[in-house]
């Protein structure tokens, strides 16, 4: 498990995902509920999210299906629907679905905001995407999802800790 | 399937579910992706949502739910937990989550935002279940799953009318 | 969290759910694939399942329906329908679904094929439904749904054991 | 739309899927609720669940993904994993999902059951998958969603055409 949770980080991180941008964006959702969160805690509880089997094949499949749109290795028409982020396409929100759902339906209100408001690191790897080399359909709805797998996550902990 | 529509649009309006502001919502979500709907459109796309059977049990449930807190009626621990809103309590997401799902992954997104965002009604559908005699708990989210589950439907019914 | 797991511990026993039958159903599920478990261990793993908060939040609003159908509390159509375990109704599997999903998803084909093959303590709480004066209609689905949960944490177990 | 079903028609047959063989377990999962089933309306339902859109995308993704496998095309570690229909890998169940969830959440203990009890052709597509040169991981899991999903719209129908 060890060694596939490096996997995911170092293929996250080739396509871009900044770590400590996923931080950030966590730090912003979650100060207003617990106002002694820092950066570095932020930052742990996003590498606590890819512990879980589950999250690390889902983020491999989403990534490895962005690439080979990028490398037009995908069949017709399914390609080009990747490769344009086809906005009824939903399979991509499947996936984040189910990194999310391991940590409990609350990240579920996270997601969906994150991957509409396109706050900080999310905007940017959906701009990058827009380049004609360049797939994320998958990775966006990733990022957000760890993310909020991560406030969710941070949540039940806060809880568990204060009561 | 008529009759049981009848029942749910009254219970959401008893509720104090305004259909219209429903509409206004669902309408300020859209019109950046199709500028030809107007209110009434929007209107007839909500109560559409409510055509479908899952839709009409996941609403019965959450609002008899949120009644039964109300008056006292559930069991400790949970009549509290419901009655508070309880922030990892998630039986509510969990819920919504089976109204949007019925219109594909794609209403996923914007549940999630309303939920966070709290834009419109479902604002003011929160703000009443603070009053110590209300309880809203599902309700909130039941209205953005509504309301997201209508935009998911226009999306696909957009794309089939303009490809 | 701990008293929370014992009060939902004590309602599935008031409920006349027998925790050596969920661990025998368990046990006939899982041997195929790791001949060393016993009666013991599957019990073990049966409560470790309802350590998760989402689980018991699931199982508490799940059996509350369940009561409140049998003291026909609940608005109608939704008594009748919850009484009667009306096919079509869905939202006992939904609930179910929440229970299965945060041991990730290979829970979901045991808790299938529990709830139609209905073996063992599931076919009891099953048959005990039927009775006029019970409603087991959450019950059986919450049923299935901690034995597919736990199959599935002993399978993510076995394998980080045995790798 | 009529173009993309034709196109996920066209890759099942392809990819060894016979549609009377699931019009077959169809009726045999059936035949209890309905007395009144044949054969051609088993058929006539399976093809109409291919019509909805985010199915259509589930089929195209997963049967994509199953070929990229078989010709080394993914990368590793997810090659082997999806090649190898790696029990804990846990997308294939989720992209079936949401096949299933189009039709209501009563489909979920079909598709479960089918997963698990593998009947006619879910059995033959599983062990055509053992071959070295073939991967049906995710082929298998699509069919049984195929014919749970239709299940579900069987039953929606005969509820709506019988009360």
């Amino acid at each position: 498990m060890k060694d596939l949770k490096n996997i995911v980080v170092e293929q996250l991180k080739e396509r871009g995902v900044n770590f400590s941008k996923l931080a950030d964006v966590l730090y912003d959702l979650q100060i207003k509920y617990n106002p002694n969160i820092d950066h570095e805690y932020c930052l742990e509880m996003i590498y606590a999210v890819l512990d879980k089997r589950e999250v690390q094949f889902a983020i491999l499949t989403g990534i490895n299906l962005d690439k080979l749109a990028e490398k037009n290795m995908l069949d017709e028409p399914l390609n080009k629907i990747v490769n344009e982020d086809f906005s009824l396409y939903g399979i991509d929100e499947i996936l984040a679905l189910s990194i999310v759902n391991v940590y409990g339906s609350i990240g579920l209100t996270n997601f969906g905001y994150l991957d509409k408001a396109k706050t900080g690191v999310i905007k940017e790897i959906d701009i990058a995407g827009k380049d004609a080399k360049v797939c994320n359909t998958f990775l966006d709805d990733i990022a957000g999802a760890i993310i909020a797998a991560a406030a969710s996550r941070m949540a039940h902990s806060y809880y568990d800790n204060n009561k």
